[in-house]
């Protein structure tokens, strides 16, 4: 292979070094801690699952799925998201005695990639699900404990935008009479083209009462007060379900106390078709996509579960970025040492090992450069020859 | 998709449930903060590799590797081990000051198995790569650390088996003549098929003497006394060489004070092409296979950088079964809760949390069957109605 494809990597795949390894894992850790004190369980499913399966039930278009054949020419996709793979393994065998049950992971999924420069095709989600529990209050606790990980990752300023997958819905169908008509409005708004959404509402042969509307969706952005303007906004069925529902969830988020990380998105529609009900995004500091979402979904149903769940996924490089660049300091000591005090070197390793120091031990000889080596750790020492040296 | 088929995972393809997980992560701590507490860096690569710079290094048997096409038509493998992605990272970018580097990893990685029932399709291996560092003393460290974090995971009964790439190597050109063949012997030690191996040395066209020579290999097992044997084996040049080196680490190991874990054999070798000093293998307890294995490599060549490393991996899967089931207690309480008291309950809850203790929160509305519901927690409390039902 020629020198310079030697090192390289396929579109979109990432090295992680270990500065950003060591951020990253603290972050997740503290994540991670969060879910587990409030009674969420992690679990793990395989990278490959079958195209027919979790391949077919994921959301994730098509073309974004890495695919590969196995030796029975089965096609295998690596994961594109974990929810699907989680309600596989939950409704075959999680879901038996029909008990709510919460769960929690932490992996990497694929999307393939068009072009270089672009996203990223392999990413880490942390994440929970909230199965067989259909209460509001379920999906005002995990709006909670999203607040609660993200504080405890060190996140100060962000935002859950809540909305509701049945509002639009409801809204688009009053209107247009028809789900497919439905269905290029909801693109708009999920690809956040809000100048799209105005023109091609404008364009629609429609009363100048029902354009405006369409267009009020958009404003209907806020706390606690929007609900009035939503309810004036829709007539009857799943539409004013949608409004009782977010202001039950109001409810509960106050008696968590989280309200001030809170606030209403009417327009927030998902391309994930299986999400049902109330759905949120989350948006921190000055990343221009929600680093994470979450919502309602029906997904068990296609794995023969009558049950719905809750639940919501963080991107962890998005939440990196959000969090910014913190200057990284070295915490490791090092011993340099010669073969006449080696012992004694290794045991002060020892001694500062379970003193919880990072400690380097470095036979002197094994070094060419030694300056600029002692420049990756905060101390030296020096156990070399006579003890004069030290 | 049918019911029976919508719940098959890929073949060699595991879920990992709760209570495993969460062995898997303690183990996997304790051996990774011991990795930090040496001055070891983590760091990741990607799950995909290009076939032709990472797949083509690797010394992984290319039927086990899992192939795919990029939308170029570069073939990519998913990273059937560690040590290549890392290497190929240092050489392209860690190593430009000429220094030493002390790395980590814990990886999943993939080998497709031919049927089911057999080994996993995808495995996490937790391990470290000591780089450009040339002196056995880092041979030993790497070994010292293998031993202390094992025990760490909290592991008691286990055994370093350490051998010599250099030494079978160089009896077996000594005696038969060629390189090649000297590859069908090692092929049999590799698979430690030693009834196959004595019966091919003794239809071997050879002086009796050489075929004594040869299977006497297979006796040079045990502490610092096999190396007077070995040495009486083996006449001059790269096999001296080798009993050289080990003679340096067991001085080394000794320094350490971690002799009692480790034992010499001989008729180690590895299926690793790369493999040119000092290698091991981790038997631990009651498996069958080593659960680990490492040794000094000449890998980082290939991407162009003149320097050696050594480093081990361990697998977890096996580890955790060389560990034994340690029966599962569930430490998470449980507040139940109506409407009247959810914000009641919501405090004690983060009371609780806030005392390090994991508590679910249930709404009592959300749960079927409150009796199998209670039996998942070590207790439970109930915010119920008036204060009385408490």
């Amino acid at each position: 292979m020629s020198r310079l494809f030697m090192f390289e990597k396929p579109l979109g795949m990432r090295d992680t070094l270990p500065e950003l390894y060591e951020k990253k894992y603290r972050v997740r850790t503290r994540m991670a801690e969060t879910f587990k004190l409030w009674g969420y369980q992690f679990m793990e499913t395989p990278t490959l699952e079958y195209y027919e399966t979790v391949g077919a039930a994921s959301a994730i278009h098509d073309a974004q799925l890495f695919k590969l054949l196995d030796k029975e020419g089965h096609t295998l996709v690596l994961r594109p998201e974990m929810t699907t793979p989680i309600a596989r393994v939950a409704a075959s065998k999680l879901l038996e005695e029909d008990l709510p049950i919460r769960l929690a992971y932490c992996a990497n999924v694929f999307r393939s990639q068009q072009r270089e420069g672009g996203r990223p095709a392999e990413f880490e989600q942390i994440g929970i699900e909230c199965m067989n529990e259909d209460t509001v209050v379920a999906d005002g606790e995990v709006i909670a404990l999203l607040i609660s990980s993200l504080k405890k990752a060190g996140l100060g300023q962000f935002q859950i935008s809540v909305g509701h997958a049945g509002f639009a819905q409801e809204l688009f169908v009053q209107i247009l009479g028809t789900n497919g008509r439905a269905t290029a409005l909801r693109k708009f708004l999920y690809e956040k083209n809000y100048v799209g959404y105005r023109e091609h509402v404008n364009a629609l042969n429609l009363s100048s009462i029902d354009k405006q509307r369409m267009l009020k969706l958009l404003q209907l952005r806020g706390g606690e007060e929007v609900m009035d303007a939503a309810a004036d906004m829709i007539e009857q069925g799943k539409g004013k379900q949608a409004i009782s529902e977010l202001t039950q969830l109001w409810s509960v988020i106050k008696d968590y106390g989280v309200e001030d990380h809170v606030k209403f998105d009417f327009s927030i529609v998902s391309h994930m078709s299986y999400y049902s009900g109330i759905l949120y995004e989350v948006y921190a500091g000055n990343v221009g996509f929600p680093i994470g979402n979450g919502g309602r979904y029906h997904l068990l149903e296609k794995f023969g579960k009558k049950a719905s769940a809750t639940g919501f996924a963080v991107r962890l490089d998005m939440l990196l970025e959000a969090l910014g660049s913190v200057p990284y300091e070295t915490d490791t000591h090092c011993i340099f040492f010669s073969q006449e005090r080696r012992r004694e070197a290794f045991q002060l390793a020892q001694k500062l090992r379970e003193q919880g120091k990072k400690t380097v031990l470095q036979n002197i000889t094994g070094v060419r450069n030694l300056d600029a080596f002692t420049k990756r750790f905060i101390d030296t020492t020096y156990l070399i020859g006579g003890r004069s040296n030290e």
